[in-house]
């Protein structure tokens, strides 16, 4: 069997077409492994990119995309609507089939090593971290770029690999490996991001929220509205309705309106599936076995979901 | 100013009058506290006393009160919805007005070493635990009357006062001290109680669900429907509201209908207050400041709270 592993490398640039396409040029068209697809938020000022395919083919082209980001980026000049510490700011490896976690710990230690060689300090994270304080990315990143300087100097925040110093213009990044997780945002129609704020904290866990939910808000100057931005790190624990549907509720004593959300990088078939499965038993329809198509545009129905197709859905690549 | 703590003992017989009568006596028209009231479930067999005043005249009606629980109850016939270890169950001092926890948890000591001296196996729980694994209710009760004696014998669950065997017709109690919580009951109209447990799944924490609420099921027998019933453990951070509608949110999927629920207990005037403001928020009414009686009608009409009145308000017995 093929091993399949999932890479979801994030970076901070998100308005620059040019600059963005530069950065994502040595990933594209590589044997052994698919650029699914890569999303670029003005308001986040940051890019989501997601890999599929095999661990080891993907080594030496993120060397050469982090490489192009050292180019091209200087976070000293960076400001966007999402928490940020380094140009290319986190790189998880992600299980996805016929490989084990051990296996993606084992690939970001790899790559963490060959990256340190670029003089970028490097924090393994998630399932990869060295300690317990460490397994957190908003842990890590607390106090951002601008932060690390100071940061990386306390005896806790020593780096995994690389030198003790943030490197200037780049930053710092963390490598690591998870389980795969839901990045799903809530738009919200308000121009008021202090609502945001409020309802980020009735859900997340750091505010007594759900356990498996990291939450914030951010305003879209584009869009200009407001959203509710999250991580579902157990989407078995926390499905997406239950989510979007307390997200609502809470709204409704602002009066104002949640229209739509979308869901970023690859999402697996089941989270949707269970997720569609509420509105359905709750609307009395009939629950068939349904197509990944399907899924999709019911997910799109009842979740609201916008910027959404099938082959955001997992399984739509995993056809043997 | 007076020293106001709020004691809320829980003993095992919710169905014989007469029995219940008799081990209340010993706190009725007491000088320096009140007994505030005493709600007896038959389908929880269980009765939850509260008395508010000075801890130090609690004392010895209390151990009057716990003497004719030994008398009255046997344990080995006891069945009932809620999970018990003990005749009398559980006893927190819950500081009010004018006094700290570290004070309570001083009156939890002094009535567990009383209790002992009846050869009964006393646990300090909550702020008054000695070990972190004892501050949780539920953990010290798991396996309940009829594992106690196992327990015991467990190195990890020597008792902290007391024999190290369960007491054979009493079983084993809890004394401790703890900020005030909210015990609240959902009622949802359906005789399955496999649904109102997964139901409570979604809430609690211990399931994912949110960071201060247990929560289980409970079929109603007499009343012929299930509940969720939990605790909220702090009302600032899981307000009352929230849990209602998301109970609500998912009994949709089951077509079940919530048309009412319970508060046990007093309440701080604060977490209706709070949870009163949603709605009326959510229905664009004027929130004016309300008097004690009007927070209690409103919280009636929005919650569905059944079998409630000012007088379950704790801050409508602080009249000075």
């Amino acid at each position: 069997m093929k091993r399949l592993v999932q890479c979801v490398p994030n970076f901070s640039e998100g308005i620059n077409k040019k600059t963005i396409e530069a950065i994502v040029a040595p990933l594209k068209n590589k044997a052994g492994f698919t650029l699914i697809g890569y999303e670029a938020d003005p308001d986040y000022n940051r890019t989501v990119v997601t890999l599929l395919g095999d661990p080891e083919a993907m080594m030496e082209p993120l060397c050469l995309f982090i490489q192009k980001a050292i180019e091209k980026i200087d976070l000293r000049k960076h400001q966007g609507n999402h928490p940020r510490m380094g140009a290319v700011d986190v790189v998880p490896f992600i299980p996805i089939k016929g490989i084990k976690m051990e296996e993606c710990i084992t690939y970001a230690k790899q790559l963490a090593e060959k990256v340190s060689t670029f003089q970028i300090p490097v924090f393994l994270y998630g399932k990869a971290a060295t300690k317990p304080e460490r397994e957190s990315l908003p842990a890590i990143r607390q106090g951002e770029f601008e932060g690390m300087k100071e940061k990386l100097l306390q005896p806790e925040w020593i780096p995994d690999y690389g030198p003790r110093e943030r490197h200037e213009t780049f930053g710092v990044v963390a490598i690591g490996a998870r389980m795969p997780l839901i990045a799903f945002n809530i738009d919200l129609m308000s121009p008021d991001k202090e609502i945001a704020s409020t309802i980020a904290k009735t859900i997340r866990k750091s505010s007594g929220g759900f356990q498996y939910v990291q939450a914030g808000p951010a305003y879209l100057n584009q869009r200009g509205h407001i959203q509710v931005t999250m991580n579902i790190l157990d989407y078995t624990k926390n499905p997406i309705y239950r989510l979007l549907e307390m997200v609502k509720m809470e709204a409704k004593r602002y009066l104002i309106d949640v229209p739509s959300c979308e869901l970023i990088g690859l999402v697996p078939r089941k989270a949707l599936e269970e997720s569609v499965f509420y509105y359905l038993e709750r609307d009395q329809k009939n629950k068939s076995k349904f197509s990944i198509a399907e899924i999709a545009e019911l997910a799109v129905f009842y979740l609201g979901l916008r910027d959404f197709n099938p082959g955001k859905i997992i399984e739509s690549h995993l056809k043997e």
